[in-house]
């Protein structure tokens, strides 16, 4: 993308009433617009980072043979009112409307009910267990208060997924798989080193449910962290008998702020059972479908990310999630046949007529037909960096002012391209998360 | 995708309350499930017909330099008022709801004055212009009546772009771009020759609007096309004197029963005067911002798509926007050796181990190995088909059922895998347009 033709523009400016820094920062880069107290639109440099974090999540569930589908936001009262969560004494988030002939309708919250009501539809038999579906579904709760950005929004996109299986024994395999699954999408994400496997209280089934903390500053859980074992605790089963059965010792727990990023639950047959959601085993006997469910907040995760992978200059986006791996800056420059020059090797990184190529914090840029020398680093262990090309070619802005935005925006590489920089050999390539400058040849 | 992986089934009952053929024969299909009238979520091989159609009309858009964004259901309701908007007296298909402090909240039935509030933020000079931005939206729209399946939700997917230019020759330029866009996007996916560019009723500032009808039996609208020049009159404006301008005559006029499946419209400074959005020009004077609208509904698209390609046994769909381009059905056979070779090819032909090249209705199935036959064929202007593969690969349904289904679901090309096609020398492929078998030798 040229940013000349990007429409949104960045801003030193911080809204009043905007507190928390993932939404500040997200709103000064363009990347997110403010509706209403936690109503987000995604402009297209954020939609491009919603989309990757997307697609991760998207390959992982669907390596574990997740189907997606959509479920809709307008939710029938019947569907609810069989596990009583109709009522707004009972659950106290709804947005409820009415169609024209008077009966109610509301904004799916959740999903749980309607998947169950739609499921019912498809699964009779023990062969047509297990069934694994999950969507990306745009929620609405209506929050009483919404302080924490793209955090905590009052419409957000969860990827929720509900697993329908024969027993324990299969529902178990599955719920296991997915844990292993979260743990890939935190760790492709930049977030796994930071997120943990929290024990938290089960249901009417289970003993614990289990969640996904991810430790964070403006995060508004609370849990107990052993960094040892990788497995924290929430404080509501933070008992002794708790700690002797996950084998921690209390004084080697931590208390930290975290962020819920996922959670993953055991419904046992306590759901089915309320909604007499059935198959018949081999024996040809009725019984009730186990069924789980796994959340994963994708706007959640952003603002999660935005949080930690920011300073004071703006954002820092890991390579996996950012919305372009490289931001080109050239600079304009008196002198005219540098200022082609200039231009000239902007727009052929821009075209993609350069291969780049690293190796830990040595990154280089090399012109393909050179095979002999991509050959000689490859054989060192450079590997090559794929990613697409933002390119700041504005014109009548300053080298300051560019840079500082390259800063804002936080892709990893920026690509630097000034009068100073082919006085140095070549141009510098910034890595956005250690500071680091290198000049490079090109 | 194996069938024997996917949660849905195949119906033969047509729900009672379920009238329209589109929804009718994807609900068979197990594409789409009906939450309520006119509210269907889209089960996995529904999802991916929509997301192929989102994804042709994302390019065009792309091409014409559209930048994709998402804005949010919920609405202020100060965003509306500005142009008199938010009343249920002047817009009739508002969902309301209310915050917990009792303020007001609509949900998205359009968002022209949305992206306005917004675009304000970002637009300040005529450098700044043209700024073209659209969105995959879901629309909520509270109809009396909801009784047309996919094609008239009250919850549904539009594309909805919007124009700001500093002029009405930058405008317009756009606004040609985005006929010929919208014609290429009806052209991709199959409706080319039955969409007429049809001339509506324009508003306060405009003559006409343009809207894109398809010819379809199960449309809601009457307009009047002239076939040999490829123009439609909506019968609001069907008047002598626009004939003469359009040089049309009357008699060469056809009454046709169509779908609006796109629409745009020219607001000049209509809507900017009302919003007071502005932009400063070269002489640093201020002027409104001409604006335009452009939508495409993709859910009703695909309603009118499985309208307009199906027959009697089920849906028969483009190759551009198919689930699948191919449905691979294996037959079991009591001979185990038998058996074994025809899940073998099945298995090897899921693999992508082949290549499947075709010609006008020539198709031949090649292993990548057979190179010399392979450039024989290509010299011969054969080309190569793309595309994933269905296959259905579950035990215990017979041949007979898994034909039906494959009918039903509408994949374009059937690669059948049976005893008696083995005896005839190879596999059957039937082409779902056409319902021409040929035996292929592989």
């Amino acid at each position: 993308m040229r940013l000349s033709h990007n429409f949104t523009k960045t801003s030193k400016d911080i809204a009043s009433d905007e507190t928390s820094k993932n939404a500040q920062l997200l709103i000064r880069a363009g990347m997110v617009y403010k509706v209403m107290a936690g109503v987000y639109a995604y402009l297209p440099l954020g939609l491009k980072v919603l989309e990757k974090i997307k697609q991760i999540v998207r390959e992982e569930m669907d390596a574990i043979g997740g189907q997606e589908l959509i479920m809709t936001s307008l939710q029938k009262r019947e569907t609810w009112e069989i596990t009583d969560r109709w009522s707004d004494e009972n659950v106290d988030v709804w947005f409820k409307s009415k169609l024209k002939n008077e009966t109610e309708v509301g904004f799916g919250w959740s999903h749980e009910e309607a998947i169950i009501e739609m499921m019912k539809n498809f699964v009779a038999s023990y062969k047509d267990l297990p069934a694994n579906v999950y969507q990306f579904q745009t929620k609405m709760r209506n929050e009483l208060r919404a302080k924490s950005g793209i955090m905590r929004g009052r419409e957000f996109v969860m990827k929720d997924m509900y697993s329908c299986s024969i027993d324990e024994e299969q529902h178990e395999k599955f719920y296991q798989e997915t844990i292993a699954a979260y743990l890939r999408v935190f760790d492709r994400t930049g977030l796994g080193d930071k997120t943990y496997v929290t024990f938290a209280s089960g249901g009417a089934f289970t003993e614990f449910s289990h969640e996904f903390q991810t430790i964070c500053e403006a995060g508004e859980d609370v849990v107990y962290v052993d960094k040892s074992k990788k497995i924290a605790i929430n404080e509501e089963v933070l008992t002794d008998e708790v700690l002797q059965k996950l084998d921690i010792k209390r004084e080697s727990l931590e208390k930290v702020k975290t962020a819920e990023t996922g959670n993953i639950f055991n419904f046992g047959t306590v759901k089915s059972e309320q909604t007499n959601f059935k198959f018949t085993n081999k024996e040809g006997k009725e019984e009730f479908v186990h069924l789980g469910s796994y959340g994963i907040g994708i706007t959640r995760l952003m603002g999660v990310i935005a949080e930690i992978y920011s300073d004071e200059l703006g954002l820092k986006w890991t390579e996996s999630v950012a919305p372009f791996q490289f931001h080109i800056v050239s600079a304009a420059c008196r002198d005219s046949e540098l200022n082609d020059k200039i231009l000239k090797i902007a727009q052929e990184i821009y075209n993609g007529e350069y291969k780049i190529i690293k190796k830990n914090d040595q990154i280089k840029i090399i012109k393909p037909g050179n095979l002999i020398e991509i050959s000689k680093f490859m054989l060192e262990d450079f590997e090559a960096v794929g990613g697409e090309f933002l390119w700041d070619d504005r014109e009548n802005i300053s080298i300051g002012a560019k840079l500082k935005d390259a800063d804002l925006i936080g892709c990893p590489y920026q690509i630097i391209i000034t009068e100073k920089s082919l006085e140095k050999g070549g141009i510098e390539v910034k890595n956005r998360q250690t500071g680091e400058i290198l000049v490079v040849q090109i």
